[in-house]
This record gives C-alpha cells, structure tokens and sequence, in this order.
C-alpha cells in the first residue's frame, strides 16, 4: 500500500501553498495503484459500510441504475473514505486521535469511523456550517472547534490546524480516493457491463476513486462528472484546460460546486473525466423528486444531479449508473421540492 | 410443491362463502410447507425482485435494522407474491393470461411480473381506486375493469370474475404467501440472530410467509403483526380469538387495515403471530419523518407503523427487524407530513 505521507505536507503559506502543493505526487501516486489496494481497503472498511444496493431505476429509453450511497449509515459514501483513511494510518500516527477539517458528511465519516475505534476525533468547523450540521458531529462524539472561514479555507490548504491528532484531509487524500474506489468496485460487482457511470463531483474524491477502480479492473465505461448550473468549477477547467475560478451561486444544493478545481486534485480529474454534464436547477428538483416517488430514496441535492444528468440524451440506448452520494438534505427544503410540481414531471 | 388447485374455489354465494371458505385446506397446506418449497419459489421470482438490503437504523437502546422492501422496482413487497403466483401456475391454465382484483401494489406487482413473462393481464379495480393507482396499472401494460366496491369486494369473496384468464387472489393465495417467505430467508441470510420481526399486517399474506421461512429456518424470533389505530382487525381477533368486524376510521396510511381478518388467513395468523402492536397516527408520521431523514427511504404508511412499533419500548435490548412493506405514498400526503413538526421529533 502506497503510504500517504508520500504526498503529506503541512505548515505551508496558504499564499504560496497552491502552487507548491505537491500536484504530481498524489497523481502519480494515485495512477500507480494497483487492483489488490483498492480490495485491501474495501476489506479494511467492511465493517464500516454497508454494500449498497444498484436499484433499477425505469427509464424508457436507456437501462439506468442508482448506486443508492445515501442508504449508508449516516446518509453519505463519505464514511468509506474516513473508515479507509483511518484504517490505513500507521497506529502511533493515531495516538492522539484523528483531525478532520469538514462540518458535512465527510466529518462525519470521520468522526463515525473514529468512535468504531475508540479513537478521539476532532474537527475544525467554518463558523458558516450549519448547526444542524455540528450538532452531528457533538452527537457523534466528535471535538468542535469553529473557526471564520477564510482561516478554515486555510486549514484546507495547508493541513495545518495546530491541533493534536492525526490530519485527514477531506478530498486531497490518497486513503480518501483508494476508499471511495470501493464503490467503483461493488457496481462493477453487480453489473459487468455498464456503458457510462455518472458521478457528482464536489473535491473530485469519488470520481476518482471510482474511475481509477474501473481502470484496475479492467473496465472502460465512460466517467461522467455532473455539476450544478450555479457552480461549474470542473466544466470550467476541462474548456480551460487548469483549473480556474468561478462564481458559486446561491443553491439550496450543497456537497457540490467549490469556486475552483483544487490543484492537487485536476491531473487525476483531467485525465480520468470524459465528459462533465451541467444540470439546471429545474432538472435536479424533478430529478428529487423521482428519487422519492418512483425510487423510494430520500437523495441530497448532489445525488439528485447525478440523476438529472444521468438522463440527459447523450446517453441514450446505453446502461447508465447514476451514484446517489448522499440522502443528507435539510427537511424543510426537501418538503418544499417535493410539494412543488410534483403534478407535472412527468 | 404443494398445487394453490388443493385450495382454490370459485363461484360460491359470497353469503355463504365466509363460512365455507376452505380455511383449514389454506392453513394445513401451509404448515406442511418446507424450506425446499421457500427457497425454490426464491429461485424462480430471482428475476422479478432484488434481495433488498438490511440497513442498520441507529437507535440508543436496541439494535434496529430496517428491511427495506420499498426498494423493490414498483416500490413494495408485493412483485414477489405476485411473480410467484404465476410461475406456480401450470402453462396451460396461463394461456388467457392473468386476472387478478387489486387496485395497488400487489395488482401492479401482478401486472409487472406477467409483462416480464410477456403474458395479458387483467385487473378488477373497485370504483373507488385512486386514479393514479389505475394509471400505474394502465402503465404496466393491464387492463383494468372498475367495478362497485361492493362487486369487487364479491370478487374478493368469491374469487369469481367472470373474466379469461387465470386468477390470483391478493391475499388467500398459497403461492402469495410462498412468495413473500423470500423476505424471512434474505433476513436470517443477513442476520442470524434476530430476537423480532415486525411487519405490518394488510390481508396477512407477508406476516404469514415470513413466519413460516423462519420456522422452516429452524428459527424462533417474536413475530410481531402492527396495525394503525383508526382500523386494528387483527388486534381485535386476537382479542376475541376469532375475526370480528371493526371500524375502519379514516387515514392517511393504506395497504393496512381492514374491517375484519379473512377467515381463511386466521388459523394461520392466530397460530403465527406473537403479538399485535397498534400504533398511533402521531407515531407512524414521526417514524415516517425518521425513515426519510435518517434511513433516507421514502416508506408508505404501512412502513412507517413498522418502525414505529419497533420502536415500543417491549424490544428495549434486543435485535428487531422492522419490514418497511413499501413506499408508495402520496407525494403530497408525504410533503405535508415531512414539512410538519419536523423538529421537534427528537
């Protein structure tokens, strides 16, 4: 197994740090894995997560399947990546517990797969997260520590956090990439022959995973990365050829959709993405609401993405897998989405 | 495989047939069932469903875990009794295709297992089905007839229709009852050691078939029949110790509640199921809101009384499965009951 200390650096000038951070490194190291890493940590993590199902999903036109991540326990694939990064940290790097840096879903993976353990787990909040959200984490078990979020942006670039405990970064994480592989792993299980699997793309952790999962097995569907119209950092590196700066738009879709592709992350994503699909606001709400009453999944906005976008013509005739990432979305929107229009999606 | 013919009758004055209904031929044949008999008609309806996942559903003081049957393609249990319903038949009685008198899951679980197997099929509806229930089945591929409710409540009585083709009762059905074991094998294959099944309890052909695959199975778990309050049949023949006549009160929840147990489906209910839970309206859209924020499954009514009566403080400390039958719910009924009172369920 591939160490990620290899690509580990921390204390840098967040001035400075985005050209330094070491780009090549994680990339090389990540198309340098091997089949028997990403089996060795969908074994480590097995207790973890549950092997989600691949749900039929009636389309007329094409045969689609939902990879339905929002059944896992705290409602996201993220514990995969936290249980695997854990899991493969060396045991005295986790004497002091573990330090993550997210208030979402992968937080609490994190902290989730930490308290499996027995190990302390603290995390560093934008003073921006929803409470909801850190509430969570506390019921969890997990240390809070909130800070503005220009310093909490910093935390995400340098890994620097001043606090003891073994750093897990959210995405730019070689354990992060190898965990979410598992999900390449298991649909390639159920279904030996799917054309294109479509996946929501926030740090890009996931899609990666999952295309470098098919590589190793041998398998070519396309990889389609999917945003949301009011934030399109991935479509807008892949004309650009780098990674550049966009606007993020009001949305009540979360987990997706940053101001820039991280550096370290665009030579996996220019390589491994054959194709970014932008979705209307419009589609991912009737996209929800499919989810709910023709698959019976309760879908976060980014799971309701990959739907929309997993119906889009382009796809025609073809088997299609839709990654449903999360279930994580706020009651009082999702009643909102699903009492609106419902009379005229179809 | 014992022939659903040793049971079948037809044509009776549905004044009489209450009495003459051949309960003990239903309830013998079944008790003779064996685990051959399960598993094979679990082989034969491979195609028709998928083996649905047991997810964990956190909660402080029992180790819950919900199967979830509303993941099932047409979003209930009920694709396996009507799949199985027709493999068991012999060819030649399906050559006018097939009838059957439900207007919701078990109707469209019928129409889409005769629509794999390429065959016509027919459905009685009464007058009073919901127009979206009819279109499903129009959607499917099945004719429909709508009738008086009391004409079809008749046809349910009297298993007699006057239409072609080779007719599955809903409820009172040998293979119906074979069908739904499917649910009781795929939970002991997941988890062994389960102190407590519950499952909500319709006409009793779901109830009934688990209990006796974990019988076959060798298995003893509680099995535990839940009802909603505004209709509590089964509760009350329990009582009574034989089917009396109810009220039925007005709900948001269908698929459960009756006016009265059918006879036949009794000596297999009395003898089969431990204890009867009746749930309130207020516990069964507080579990509803739990399904959908921590499950992220979009349950029906009847789902929900089975979280809910899991969640009876008689199973403190043991391993309960709670069978969440289906998820076909009213999007509006769903939004409304998502969007009210939703933060103070904890």
């Amino acid at each position: 197994m591939i160490s990620h200390h290899a690509v580990r650096f921390s204390s840098l000038s967040k001035d400075v740090v985005g050209d330094l951070m070491d780009r090549i490194s994680i990339a090389e190291a990540a198309f340098q894995l091997k089949l028997k890493d990403f089996e060795e940590a969908a074994n480590r993590i097995s207790n973890d997560i549950i092997e989600t199902p691949l749900l039929p999903f009636d389309c007329p036109d094409r045969k689609l399947m939902l990879k339905a991540e929002c059944l896992q326990e705290l409602g996201s694939f993220k514990i995969r990546a936290g249980a695997n990064a854990i899991e493969a940290a060396d045991e005295k790097d986790l004497q002091n517990g573990v330090v993550t840096a997210s208030a979402g879903n992968f937080g609490q993976g994190v902290a989730k797969a930490a308290l499996n353990r027995g190990l302390p787990v603290h995390v560093v909040v934008p003073d921006t997260a929803a409470t909801v959200k850190v509430e969570a984490l506390l019921d969890l078990g997990a240390k809070v520590t909130s800070v503005s979020f220009s310093d909490w942006w910093g935390v995400m670039m340098t890994r620097s956090t001043g606090l003891d405990g073994f750093f897990i970064h959210p995405v730019a994480e070689l354990e992060v990439i190898i965990g979410n592989a598992g999900i390449g792993l298991e649909i390639a299980s159920k279904s030996s022959d799917v054309d294109v699997i479509v996946v929501p793309v926030g740090g890009g952790g996931m899609i990666c995973g999952i295309a470098l999962a098919m590589k190793a097995l041998g398998k070519t569907p396309q990889i389609i990365a999917c945003e949301i119209e009011s934030s399109t950092p991935l479509y807008s590196a892949k004309i650009q050829g780098k990674p550049v700066k966009v606007e993020r738009g009001n949305s009540w879709i979360d987990g997706i959709g940053s101001t820039s592709v991280l550096s370290e992350m665009w030579p996996l994503l220019d390589v491994l993405v054959d194709d970014v699909i932008v979705v209307s606001h419009l589609e991912a709400e009737r996209a929800l609401r499919s989810l709910s009453s023709k698959a019976h999944l309760v879908a976060e906005g980014a799971g309701a993405v990959a739907l929309a976008a997993a119906m889009h013509p382009q796809f025609f005739g073809q088997k299609v897998v839709a990654v449903i990432s999360g279930g994580n979305i706020d009651p009082k929107t999702y009643g909102e989405i699903l009492n609106s229009n419902y009379l005229y999606d179809n």
